[in-house]
């Protein structure tokens, strides 16, 4: 099926080279496609690595290999497979998986615990042994290529290329960020949401990096929702090659250490917001801000129950501002909430303010704001000093297209 | 809006009268519509009574009244009101619940404790006290009317007419059971669900009344979703006017206990399954049976996560026995599973056993199975001895339509 490309969409940013990072693409056939689908990154030696990946009780192999690998903090490699998440495979997917570390291993003269493998793409079928061995082959004998060709590379359904960059001067030494991301449907909180990397040229100790990582994952791709479904695959990952030589970074009290995270973040925040403007169906990005809340976490829970709410979604693609949906979502969060306190708005205007609706309430204002592409919801529970920021888009008769309308 | 007839629609039953109870309806008009939407049912004196709520933290007046009221076990009267939920309408809202109550009581020469009252329909708007006062004298002065124009009464976007009915012998002495209900969206778990109403000429301690109601609703109500949205008004509650002349019954222990708890059980969920079968867009009715799991509530997690995906459902709307998703919902319920034990099949035919799929697996008795209108997903864990049946109905451009296409 043919995909319109998101109305949401954002041009691929301008991305700086990141030393210690060699981006290479192949063709493995996966699927029966004429474009590449398998990406290998080469990363310097010394390259600290951090990841976070999906909650799921049903992980891939990929995943299960990486929380493991993750502990011991370097990588020398990445491989992301696209067309076939080689979840729910059993045996047969594990052996595929501990091939392809092999076989980068040895070419890279590395070990197998530095070689990072991610698979994107149908569940329940075992990734084919003999496509993956040539494709890397292929890889490694390919030229480097540029940031896109390797984003666009690990995209499925994605209907446009997605990548973020920042900088940031950690003691004095300007260090560079950059990452990409794929992801459209099954995309749920509590997890690092989907395939995504991050690369810089700063040097980081691997525990630092990961504490980093997992803090700005809270605020970010646990902050994001499609459709509530999570991934068997999620995995965000950060690499570090330390090329940058500014003095290595391991705590909060080393000089430039928040700025360097400022940084991280502001990736992490824009690669998590491309994958909800690539939502599937989606014709209207929605970001729900909640305040006033018991605490952050409660905050950050009654913002998902709005953004999950099939209801809400709708009536936002239908341009109706109706906040009866939004106390309903509130109501059934399961998160102190007091009805008569409650206060609701959309783009900037209070629709009700404790419990009651506004009697001077003017819809003009928010039924314009709500023909625009970028809705903003604000939640005011009025009864504490929690607050949290979540995105999410619409629900159109697009997602039940691509999702129903035609066979996976 | 005409919404079309669901396809799963069933007939109204036919129904007994149950002594000790009155039905009345009357048009108050709380929309510019021409059909009656106020239903008033006249409880005979000694009438014991049960009820289960929302869990919504944002609940109506009616719900926090009734919730009061049920503590005390005795009932006289009922009111539903159509059209407008009178849910987050602060001090106005509960000024009207307590007029209405009074009228009715002052009426009946009862108590006002012994006045329940429920209020459906759009939401922040407050139940207007003139049409309710006018509405309840129409329908005092009224002719006793039959269960199905009770039924239809108290519908909304219901697209058709929902009752129940079933007889047990306890003690000897045959006693009648009759129900009905509304529901179509907002429809989710974790409480009783929609405005449900049950009645019976048995005679029925209040305690034990409230012990039974509340183990049916957890095998039933509270197994049923159509689009995980929870709504603020949600009902169900059971009339036991003691007119039959049975022993009472008031425990677990005395004759007849069970059967009519069979009884009680079978009207419950005859009534949540219609509710599905009326599902906003609902093409397709969907049984999740989970087995092995390690708890029954545990099952029921599993189940609901299974029928609340928005891409299992769609995989079902677009008869696709796409297993791979039920594996992702399997993984997010945050619930105790393990993967390479897991096994699921389609209407009796297994398409994965322990983690991988069936290497014989043959689709086609699964795709005939999917191009039904009554579709079974199995799953079984393996790792337990819990098990749980939920009920949902497919996501389909219907569902669309109804929330997003047309302002509410």
């Amino acid at each position: 099926m043919d995909i319109a490309r998101s109305p949401l969409a954002r041009p691929f940013p301008e991305m700086p080279p990141i030393a210690g990072v060699t981006l290479r693409v192949a063709r493995a056939g996966y699927k029966a496609w004429d474009r590449a689908d398998l990406t290998l990154v080469e990363l310097a030696e010394g390259t600290s690595v951090a990841g976070v990946f999906t909650t799921s009780a049903c992980a891939s192999s990929e995943v299960e290999m990486g929380r493991e690998q993750v502990k011991q903090g370097q990588a020398r490699a990445l491989v992301v497979n696209a067309g076939n998440s080689n979840a729910f495979t059993g045996q047969r997917g594990r052996e595929v998986v501990e091939q392809i570390v092999g076989q980068v291993a040895e070419a890279l003269s590395c070990s197998t615990n530095e070689v990072f493998v991610s698979s994107t793409g149908v569940i329940g079928v075992p990734l084919p042994g003999d496509k993956a061995r040539a494709g890397i082959e292929a890889a490694l004998a390919a030229e480097p290529c540029g940031w896109e060709d390797a984003a666009q590379a690990i995209g499925t359904t994605d209907t446009f290329t997605k990548g973020a960059v920042a900088a940031a001067m950690p003691g004095g030494t300007r260090v560079e960020l950059a990452g990409f991301i794929k992801g459209s449907g099954m995309i749920a909180p509590d997890m690092a949401t989907m395939l995504g990397y991050i690369f810089t040229d700063a040097a980081v100790a691997p525990g630092f990096l990961q504490e980093m990582l997992a803090k700005a994952n809270a605020a970010t791709f646990s902050c994001i929702t499609v459709d509530g479904d999570t991934s068997t695959s999620d995995t965000v990952l950060a690499f570090a090659t330390g090329k940058a030589d500014n003095p290595q970074l391991a705590s909060w009290d080393d000089a430039g250490a928040d700025a360097f995270y400022a940084a991280l973040l502001e990736v992490c925040r824009e690669l998590a917001q491309l994958v909800v403007r690539d939502g599937e169906g989606a014709q209207k990005f929605i970001e729900v801000a909640v305040t006033g809340a018991e605490s952050d976490a409660s905050a950050r829970r009654i913002g998902l129950a709005i953004a999950n709410s099939p209801l809400v979604k709708t009536a936002i693609a239908g341009g109706d501002a109706n906040w009866g949906r939004v106390v309903m979502a509130v109501g059934k969060a399961g998160e102190p909430a007091d009805r008569d306190r409650l206060s609701i708005g959309f783009g900037g205007t209070w629709a009700a303010r404790d419990g009651e609706p506004l009697p001077d309430y003017d819809e003009a204002p928010v039924a314009q704001h709500l023909q625009g592409e970028e809705i903003r919801i604000d939640v005011d529970l009025g009864i504490g000093t929690g607050r949290a920021t979540v995105w999410t888009c619409d629900l159109t008769h697009g997602y039940i297209a691509i999702n129903a309308d035609y066979r996976s």
